[in-house]
């Protein structure tokens, strides 16, 4: 049994539809009960959380706060070649957010008028670190390394605690290394309204970071309309693949497996021109699925994938700029081409020893990435994520003098009077003064 | 009778309520009537405009894009001295714009692992220009000169109709000024909902832009459900200004109105270090306030601010950092400690020559500015609003010799193997290669 379907040169009828997004689930009842767990927490704080925490954590809790004690045992649980791990991912993360930092030069755009702008650190943020199966650890490095550069004074963690209230020592470690001390044992939708309202124990925060299950996408959602801000809406992993013949089909192969067993709704998709290699791709997927663990949910994503036959590397870009996927891997001859006219994508990773799951962990680029075609109008998340821009402008007299006509004429021709007047009398006053 | 009241050193409780924003008038209905027009628009497009135009604008419309000859007619209707001010104020909003162009350097973050990043615009942009009592042509620069310098390939502008079909000239001039050519005769929460869907006549767009009232804001607030993207959720506007008795109260109470003019909702906070200076500005509050063809308005406005004594400067900038006033105004003798000092403000004007009516039209700063708080989390619109990033990362043999370990163990130690295969597929490749 083939893994992927191979479809060649299909119009763009079929083209579209190919290339649709897994539905997402949302039901009205989901919707109904993050609103109620909004409310909940919003209304009744702490006790609503410990309450969640029974339901859905299966852990009665004293605390939410992660003590100095478990934070200091979870160092010890780490091994070494782990710890190595994480401090060299850690540096290149460091070192390629630290090249986000741009100081703009202050602009004189009329004689005495001075613009300029200055980035601020977001005072306070909240990282959430979904639970399931693995310990998420590399998404720390990657919300807290920007945070901590930003100079966010405040970042917060929540993450849910297991059935015995315990969060995984990889998490504890990776935070602690960041120095990230207020981490709570919170988890789903309830970890995001906790952060935005706040309760006794968690405080509230300005911004909300980190990826998760579709309740807490959705609540995310919802607290925007409450004017939280939030890195972005996250959807399901993709990856899209163009190359030629001279790329690698065991290499492609296992690209697209590596995307492919994140979720049954990840969606894989080659664009290659070359029918041969797309079959060679396909064989190797099959040998190379039955070894892996997660063989069921990547074979279950495989079937929202497709191996796309396209005659040129032409119709291979117009196809990628379509889609904006959030992961693009591009191999072969024809990489240049593929660089230089990409529009629409999240990351891009070029040649045969740039794998997707480098840029996940450890290469230095940032893995929050926008998905479901979101790349259209957004990048991931990169340092300019935990600040933002103020305005400043100084007009000297001379300034005032040469640009004050100007905005007496579009103010009155607006119909705002005291916009006129706030230049004018200072025109007059001027007027006497000098 | 006095414009605004005194409050001094108001404790943390009373000064929380001081500075507490008007409520916004979101009812059950308003959502309803939106969630209609949206659902209305994207399943019947054209149709469900022309029906809008005829009970919202009173208008019966035969096509929606502004025709050439309009616009032929529109560039002779304005004046040659507001032409002049337009095109002084383009001139130094495009240099300040431009100025925010960025070209980050290549990192290589670990020997053989090249990390970058590039700017691309957004393909698609939909600007929202309100009608009303008067034409906003400033805002047609504000939005359409950053997104012509990001280069976004198709600009839209929607603004509604008068009762005669017809868009105010002075809009018309500026946008064609800018090369904007496709503008629509729609307004409302139907026009958000065109560009986030598309009609017949109407392109889709991917993010939109611009002020609007409580219903086109309600509109792009529900449309970023659907992944449409947008510039920010806009509030009614505020002020604040910080001085002391050296600053000059007939200048500060103008700057006061002309922000208290544009709507009733609107906020005016001053915060000073000494009384008898409020007192003038009280007083002259109330002299200009007179004048004004909007002081109905303004005086309504006033109702929601306050005139704030505080003991020190120290005390005025945590009050403006807890406030995060979209604009705000610092003169006097403090000025540096503000500027130093200031974490959460939109746009900050310096000096006893630097009003806010000079940014809001030609100083060359945007006036898209973020309103309600959200200046904690955000600036305007700057350049930057208007593209996004792509991140690219090109790894050579031996940079993938240097990191691959690395990768290797943290996706191992997060439970996803397919992930590490990728790495491993193209280590054991390499050792058999070199």
């Amino acid at each position: 049994m083939s893994a992927m379907n191979i479809y060649k040169n299909p119009d763009n009828g079929i083209l579209k539809k190919l290339l649709e997004r897994p539905k997402s689930h949302n039901t009205f009842e989901k919707e109904q009960l993050v609103g109620t767990i909004l409310q909940a927490v919003k209304t009744q704080g702490d006790a609503a959380l410990y309450q969640y925490a029974k339901d859905f954590d299966k852990v009665t809790l004293k605390s939410f706060l992660v003590g100095k004690n478990e934070i200091k045992a979870a160092v010890g649980q780490v091994s070494n070649s782990l710890k190595r791990a994480i401090k060299q991912a850690y540096k290149n993360i460091d070192k390629f957010h630290k090249a986000q930092k741009v100081e703009l030069a202050q602009v004189e755009t009329t004689t005495g008028v001075f613009c300029w702008r200055k980035q601020v650190a977001i005072n306070k943020v909240g990282l959430y670190i979904p639970g399931g199966s693995a310990p998420l650890f590399s998404t720390v490095l990657m919300l807290g390394i920007p945070a901590k550069i930003a100079g966010c004074k405040n970042i917060i963690l929540c993450t849910p605690p297991n059935n015995l209230g315990e969060i995984p020592p990889e998490i504890l470690y990776t935070a602690n290394l960041l120095g990230i001390d207020k981490i709570f044992k919170v988890g789903g939708a309830q970890a995001i309204a906790a952060m935005a309202f706040g309760t006794e124990s968690i405080p509230q925060v300005y911004k909300i970071f980190g990826p998760g299950n579709s309740y807490v996408t959705l609540a995310k959602t919802l607290v925007q309309k409450e004017g939280i801000a939030i890195d972005m809406p996250a959807g399901p992993s993709e990856l899209m693949v163009m190359c030629d013949a001279t790329a690698n089909s065991a290499f492609v192969a296992s690209d697209l497996l590596s995307q492919a067993e994140h979720g049954i709704d990840s969606q894989v998709i080659l664009l290659c021109t070359d029918c041969d290699f797309i079959k060679d791709v396909q064989l190797q997927l099959t040998t190379q699925l039955e070894q892996l663990p997660r063989k069921t949910i990547a074979q279950k994503a495989l079937e929202n994938s497709k191996l796309i036959y396209v005659d040129s590397k032409e119709i291979a870009i117009k196809i990628a700029n379509y889609y904006a996927p959030e992961h693009l891997i591009v191999c072969g001859n024809d990489v240049q081409f593929y660089v230089d006219n990409i529009q629409n994508a999240g990351s891009v990773f070029i040649g045969d020893y740039s794998p997707e799951s480098a840029g996940d962990y450890a290469s230095g680029t940032n893995h929050t990435l926008p998905t479901s075609g979101y790349a259209r109008v957004s990048g991931g998340v990169f340092l300019e994520a935990f600040v933002k821009n103020i305005t400043f402008q100084k007009i000297s007299k001379i300034g005032l003098k040469n640009l004050g006509k100007t905005i007496e004429i579009m103010a009155e021709a607006e119909g705002l009077q005291a916009h006129k007047n706030a230049i004018s009398i200072r025109l007059k006053f001027l007027k006497n003064d000098i």
